[in-house]
């Protein structure tokens, strides 16, 4: 087995840009402007024959123009220009390629196809596209995305890694992670993957250090028993959630003038997946849900869920959402019950534990590290309504201080406007997965036990 | 039948707030403090008999001082006090009051109970509460809610009434809907319904101009055969969305420590609610997803769906959203189809439209129309991608203008970051749903097309 090399693709120390113009809404121009403004560290060359400089920088005719070396080109030239392009690249010794550039297979120009495989066969070129956003990386901060950071913001730092065959569904689901704080490591969208596929991506990802959860959307599979080698290998690894496009027959009629790709019966997907360890997700929604817990959370050793609250009513709605998921309401030991009501003799609940309105941070404290050092207690679900006054905003100190111990899975329902928000992003930045609604938080927890009992970690 | 007059709850003119305190974090100050900070019109009147002004206000020491008439009494005192302060409001001829004290049946003070039930019947007072936040009207101003504005913010005008049974979820959902800007009409905590429960509240909704949808969190109903009365009629003159906590065995035996309510059979309060025309909602997202469409769009007179989207991904995933749910692709006429490649050669697909990654708003506009005119189309759902350069944010306008016409129902998806997010406000601030992810976009109008099914307005 050999795993493709995909490092320059993400951390390359030069780039060369070709096809940079003057016009700021053309799309080499923005993908240029992006790493000005990004944080990566590495040089720019940008190519255009017929300009001199671009927004102060010295542009080249070609890239052989180039007196340094250059470890990946991004390209975004039109497609009649795209082949000289990639032949003087490969006279330059560039081996990794974005190209952006659209109007080949996906249009019908299957001519042009052929010619552009020919010719990164014979220069030993791996290519990301044609017909992509690319790649970026929050990490390095390496970002080949056309889509302006005015428009689209950058997701900060995390784990989640993201292989997409849709660039809008990329690209906006991107967006709405940085906005809701969820940490980023890798994102390719690979368009055409005429000699990178999302296998050989699959399989990198597998192995790099900084994606600790893999998400990807697939319309179809270019090499079905590639895949399934890859995802199997993968899958021992770390978690591996699919989104799969054109599941009805004509959500598959449609992938047809998407991607061009079969979409194949969904129950033969879904057999695959599942024989990989792959887990699946019914939307968007669910996959960054899923995402995010196995980004941050510990793994559950089982399905016993105790609920805390200081609002009755989430109490109640969460209690019905993880009866109804398969999972467990934990029953608290009398130990852990009797010494609660020894230090608040109002509360009368054992789970979900019912704080009342005036909780305090003390409270959630004391009711929080009483259920960690319970041994019929496997997990956590905290909502704690910022909303009332008594409560301290350092229940998130708290609350992310004891989460730290790493001794059970603990994630948060944040309900709110912008306060309860921007309290929510600090539980994210700090390790905790926070959702809006109690039964996403249930529905994440459920995968990631089945996740964790499938690997025999859950002990029931 | 008589419905009970539940003006003064929400447009009361002088108001008396019992029990306000120095203390700024105390009940009665912060419902003080809402009331300066809100835009409500009438006259406030503050009572503590041992202050002589709070925040520059003077101070009552009881409601029998005030010369002028009080309409509506806000009463925020310690429970052993509260009777007092009642008896007092009612030989002041107040008939209208919030009980916002605890302390009462939910603690087991049922003995205080009885003495408070015979007090109102003898002054012939109706009573939101006790234990309670009491009401909200986002077109008069008028806030008894408990929880500071600086953190929990209060939606804006629009035209869905929330009846909730738990003042945390009622809170916080508000307070997201604020965020994201669904508009209010009118809110309830009606905490222990002492002599107005829910369904009076409900019967006072359905007659409520201003009120377009009512949402109901239910844990349990007081008097069966009283609400499925009221919810009869209402449902005849507009939609009751109901979300039921409890409807699993566990989630009931937290309710009795909660409200103290019996949550009963989950299955005897679904068969009520389908026997009564209440649509019922999984959980708060669906509750509040299903609520806007009905908030904001015309009836769908059909179940024939038309994507159109610059998003390839995206119009694939809604497809499948589309199929699974029941609903059906609208197949354009040929008439559509052919105008619409006539104006734009490169355009391959009938539905979903894809307008590709490099769509104008007037291509958007040309879609839209020629879809509004067709036959064979009874609702569209619309998802641009605000993020690619090219498309201007007058897409929004357009979009925003055609649904005007009120001609088809028109919702939208908008996923994103801020930039996208500021669009999405700007469709919901001017009628038109936008969701995060197609499969929200997708079940609301399937919840559409059910309820004007079941009206006949649906034609399929």
């Amino acid at each position: 087995m050999i795993i493709m090399n995909l490092d320059k693709f993400f951390s390359a120390k030069s780039i060369a840009i070709v096809g940079v113009s003057l016009d700021q809404t053309k799309v080499g121009h923005i993908i240029f402007r992006n790493f000005i403004d990004s944080k990566y560290g590495g040089r720019i060359y940008i190519v255009n024959p017929h300009c001199d400089k671009i927004l102060g920088h010295k542009c080249y005719k070609s890239v052989l123009d180039i007196e340094e070396s250059v470890e990946l080109a991004v390209i975004a030239v039109p497609a009649e220009a795209s082949l000289r392009v990639v032949d003087e690249c490969g006279k330059k010794g560039i081996r990794d390629i974005v190209m952006i550039t659209a109007g080949f297979r996906e249009v019908g120009n299957y001519g042009l196809d052929v010619k552009l495989e020919r010719l990164l066969k014979k220069h030993r070129i791996r290519c990301v596209g044609p017909n992509c956003l690319g790649c970026f990386d929050a990490h390095t901060g390496l970002d080949t995305l056309f889509l302006p950071r005015s428009r689209l913001q950058r997701p900060g730092k995390g784990g989640i890694s993201f292989i997409c065959q849709s660039g809008a569904v990329g690209s906006a689901t991107m967006d709405l992670a940085a906005k809701e704080g969820y940490g980023f490591s890798k994102f390719v969208s690979y368009g055409n993957a005429m000699n990178v596929d999302e296998a050989d991506i699959l399989e990198y990802m597998g192995n790099d250090q900084s994606t600790r959860v893999i998400c990807m959307y697939i319309e179809g599979i270019r090499d079905g028993k590639k895949f399934m080698k890859a995802a199997i290998r993968v899958g021992q690894k770390k978690p591996v959630i699919v989104i799969k496009g054109g599941v009805t027959s004509e959500g598959g009629r449609a992938i047809l003038s998407h991607t061009g790709s079969l979409a194949g019966s969904a129950e033969v997907y879904f057999g695959a997946f599942r024989q990989c360890g792959i887990l699946t997700a019914e939307s968007l929604q669910e996959l960054f849900n899923y995402a995010r817990i196995f980004d941050k959370s510990i793994c559950a050793c089982g399905p016993r869920i105790q609920v805390i609250t200081n609002g009755g009513g989430y109490g109640i709605l969460s209690t019905d959402a993880i009866m109804k998921s398969g999972l467990e309401m934990a029953e608290p030991s009398a130990q852990t019950i009797k010494e609660l009501r020894r230090r608040y003799p109002r509360l009368t609940t054992s789970n979900p534990i019912d704080l009342l309105g005036d909780a305090s941070t003390q409270m959630y404290r004391d009711a929080i590290e009483l259920c960690l050092n319970d041994r019929k207690v496997d997990a956590l679900i905290i909502i704690a309504l910022y909303q009332t006054p008594r409560l301290g905003t350092d229940v998130v100190d708290a609350i992310v201080e004891m989460n730290r111990q790493n001794r059970k899975p603990i994630i948060t329902v944040s309900t709110g406007g912008e306060f309860t928000q921007n309290l929510r992003m600090q539980m994210e930045k700090n390790g905790i997965p926070s959702y809006t609604y109690p039964h996403e938080a249930v529905s994440a927890m459920k995968v990631l036990v089945e996740y964790c009992r499938g690997r025999g970690i859950c002990r029931r």
